[in-house]
């Protein structure tokens, strides 16, 4: 996996989250958002924010903005495992967090990573000495993709078309929301915070929606050709539940081919506005290679 | 009830939110967020925020900042409902959330009214052209206000409290986090729109800490003393449930007093400021006063 030092630094920014934000909290509560926090992961989220910053010239530490977009990702897990939503017992190959501290905590544990979040992207913002107009914009981005039009919404649409037939658009957009919007929304926040405008922060929120889906398609690859083992969540899910996937529309081969093209189109895009750096080139070509 | 003026601007505000901010969504996200803006409500914390804003000074129209304190309340209220949580079948008279639209689609419309209510607050501090800096604070003492620390960590210990003794400073530290935290929140909401500061904004969140407190004793009172027609959910549930109140730790009399009290210190505190306006102080008196 490429950017190692992207991931220390996002994993950091997230012991920062642990040691600051949560220690005054009940245990109740601070202890679901830890583990929620510390369930590992890929931190794809947050390397994508430090790589757009760094592409777009910035030279600053913007790794508490990757936290407050990893908490948002790690929320949308959390509520994602409840019994009330696809009811999962293992991520990560952990037990999911209501297994362990129970559904109240859980769910409220959730609830509240999404003002938390907010709370470490203006203190970020804060530390960066950004102007408080773009604190503002940044606050709204991140809020927005967590919202019923960003991620939350493909969350129910996904969940509400298990055993229909959707079409190749249909899933484009219920995974343009689902994954993409907090991915793209990853992108945006770091140009944001390099002060990119017009056609340079395009590039990069359009590299974020390609992405995004390339991502969704690898995972829905990945759900048929990997093991329960090696993912460390159950596969073969989507087929039991009857989901409409991109392998199952397109065909194994003609998913990969689809998120190779998406990769593709989303790094021209870069290099086009000269914003193409090794970071975010190799992020794309991990995105679409991984094999976890 | 006092404020008719402002409670109707409040109405009209959240009528706004459901227009211009969730006629986009998927109705399955949409109708439960209605259901739940919609559901009447006395509006306390909305009517506190544009109170607040005008005996601080303010002119302009405040009511979308009123709009966001309410999507967070009636946030809090819809998750409370939940059968991982209080597991209530009626809230005001009508079936709760969960109920009519099912666990799945109202947890998920619950968690995204929280960035909905930064995205309203952010839009109506754009609306009454203050600087960023201020949008900045609002958006921040909003979340915070949702967040672990303020009425969500006071509502789950409030849940755990449940068979427990608890002290009357313990009872405390609860209900300040479980209410007094919003209603803090809509005065100091109110009061930085309005441009407020050092003493004058202290005494309008000091009023907003004293009258949430009284308005808890209060609540506490009314499940002893009221029907659950008249007060339009369940009462003596605190009983059912042998949970510390403060009827039973002061008797009805000595709570009422308590209210009483709280309030006396809350309003003489604004009158040295020389914010006491009739408005704050109808809605201190109605607060200890009402019978539902």
């Amino acid at each position: 996996m490429p950017g190692a030092e992207l991931r220390d630094s996002v994993e950091s920014a997230l012991g920062r989250v642990s040691r600051e934000n949560l220690s005054a909290l009940p245990p109740r509560i601070a202890d679901p958002i830890r583990y929620a926090l510390e369930g590992g992961g890929k931190r794809m989220r947050g390397m994508l924010v430090l790589a757009a910053y760094r592409a777009a010239g910035g030279t600053g530490d913007a790794s508490g903005l990757a936290a407050a977009v990893e908490i948002i990702h790690a929320y949308s897990l959390l509520h994602d495992d409840l019994p009330c939503m696809d009811d999962d017992d293992i991520r990560r190959g952990r037990p999911t967090a209501h297994r362990v501290f129970g559904v109240r905590p859980a769910t409220i544990a959730g609830a509240v990573m999404i003002p938390l979040a907010a709370r470490v992207a203006h203190d970020s913002v804060r530390g960066l000495v950004l102007p408080s107009e773009t604190c503002c914009t940044i606050v709204k981005v991140l809020m927005q993709a967590a919202g019923a039009g960003g991620m939350i919404g493909g969350q129910l649409l996904d969940l509400e078309g298990e055993g229909a037939a959707l079409s190749r658009d249909e899933l484009d957009v219920i995974h343009r929301a689902k994954t993409g919007a907090l991915i793209a929304a990853s992108l945006q926040i770091g140009g944001i915070a390099a002060d990119a405008t017009g056609d340079r922060l395009s590039a990069l929120v359009g590299y974020g929606t390609r992405v995004g889906l390339a991502f969704q398609i690898t995972d829905d690859v990945l759900d048929v050709t990997s093991s329960t083992d090696k993912l460390g969540k159950i596969t073969g899910r989507d087929a039991a539940l009857r989901k409409s996937t991109y392998p199952a529309l397109l065909g194994i081969d003609g998913a990969k081919k689809r998120a190779d093209d998406l990769v593709g189109t989303a790094c021209e895009d870069l290099r086009l506005q000269r914003m193409l750096t090794t970071e975010l080139e190799q992020l794309a070509e991990f995105i679409v290679s991984r094999t976890h």
